[in-house]
């Protein structure tokens, strides 16, 4: 189910058809997966989400490429986005992340969201010495 | 502001004094922030929740105590907790975080937000190939 | 599956009855929806409900009917609720809502999302010229 | 700081001095808090959010009236809601929650939010019996 | 589907054994929900989390059983758990949840829900008088 | 306080002074918020997102420049984002919302977020009606 229609048969819309060609390259692999396929519905915000997707995962940086991953899994539980759980968790794996790896990723996620609603349940008052506003 | 009163003058309650001690011992540092004077206010919450943070964030593990920092930073910040986003950027800058990374980090949390919202807007189903539930 | 069992075969309770026969009438439409087949669980609650939906977003108002189900969409999709994002951008179709000011509805929500991203792990004060507060 | 200007200072719009009637005779007290000062920007909205709390939240019913004010607190926190965090809990401590059950409410509340992410990051599959859809 | 394989048939590894036994014990039912079958993934996960609801859920305390399940509901459609609605909606009927009961845990919950959307919509500032921060 | 520091004083980056530069230019006023300031302490995350938030925001398109504010305003509230709840209600007011336009997005929202819990709390199947995936 979703609300729009998948781009899953050929012939293409040639802008969708470039953006796919795009992401097989740049992949190294024939896999469209659905977040794309369904994105297409609309070739102009297929274009620019995969240009910033690639230009901030796919383009060498400062954090490697399994660090990247791992905060977009953080990220996507923390929002309660189930198709981008486990989409990324799948591009972990592809990136090398051990199941010890992946049960110390889910500690500290799940440590974060205690902690997170410990202090709003306290309102605790920010430190001044935290403060990078001068 | 707060919901409840913070433990900012000794004498403490022992229990207390135990954890703060163990804090200070742990970071190598004479500073309590406001977190942990504030959860005080009940010494056995207090007890329970350093532990896990004392497990789970200060013993060495498979992920680095930088990149456990930055993972902690982008589940506060989906979860909207301020006082969150401000110890452990300080924390994510005590332990080498530059300002590179640190924007880096953001270019990532903004765009998994950014994703996160329309892959939920599409109500896009889950590929087949990402299941590990066999 | 769901929490609550449905009301989906007459006879009803007569209160459930009478909530669904004005959802008929104001909507023009023999179709009731799941939501209010299963909230029909209890009486009272899909009184109250069906009510305020009724009065907020079936009677003529400052805003058109097509932006309020936008909003509704941009909302849901926010608070990361699958079956509301479904139901509404049902409705916004019936309204009229083209696949062009779809697709710009999901770039703005997209981008709404990126930047509070951003702003909450900024920590972004408030300008003070913003204040309504006098 | 707001984005509205409250209403604070007598004379009021006569259905807004109606509702802050009617909220001090509710609560047996003078003191109207700064919910319903800012939501008072629309007579409208005050009456029927009033109207509603009033019939939620003040009339006897299945529950008492601090494990309501407690639900309220836990579903503010999960929502970040700050003005709301600090509003029930001063409500709660009116209606008899000691620190004893504050501490458990916090322990609850974190716990949830710690497994509630946990679930999320597995993506784990309801259990059929779970189900009351039949 | 997942993103982790279930521990579902025995040989378990028997850290992973002894946790099943216990739950089975302290609930008194054979029943071992999926929760803990994937969470099985990782031992030492599965074992500290275990600990920590047995803790918090399973051992009599200031606030009663059914309390706090209707308080983990509460955090769990904040959360937008859908795993976590569905087992603690079953878990509180077990304990006692009647549909009355059900319909005005839903009823406070849909208005925390609205009134914490006001609440952020307004800014509200807080009230000087609801600090304990002194 | 915030988690970097502003850029507030010229003589500036010659990258960030072109952002400013067009900012000014495309709004028609000297004033930068607060958000472009902090977010200057990268200059390319401040490029991007200022070129994005033009496109979507700044350029002519199906939606109306108010209506478009109030989808942020819309998601703002829902993700918690105290600042760009702050930021999107002055825009708005800027493109001519009135106080009774104000009033009614604040009930559509409330009213979401109200059903948004509900559908959650009850777990409601999708109706196959809705679905556009074929």
């Amino acid at each position: 189910m979703s609300t729009v229609s998948p781009a899953d048969q050929p012939p293409f819309d040639p802008r969708v058809a470039a953006v796919f060609a795009d992401i097989r390259a740049t992949r190294g692999s024939d896999f469209i997966n659905h977040f794309w396929r369904y994105l297409a519905f609309d070739s102009a915000l297929l274009e620019s989400t995969w240009a910033e997707v690639k230009q901030v995962m796919a383009t060498p940086s400062e954090l490697d490429p399994l660090t990247k991953e791992m905060l977009y899994i953080a990220v996507s539980v923390a929002n309660g986005c189930g198709y981008c759980v486990h989409s990324h968790t799948t591009a972990a794996r592809a990136k090398g992340m051990t199941p010890a790896q992946h049960a110390e990723l889910l500690s500290i996620i799940a440590l974060a969201g205690k902690t997170n609603h410990l202090a709003t349940a306290l309102q605790v008052p920010v430190d001044a010495s935290f403060d990078q506003d001068h």
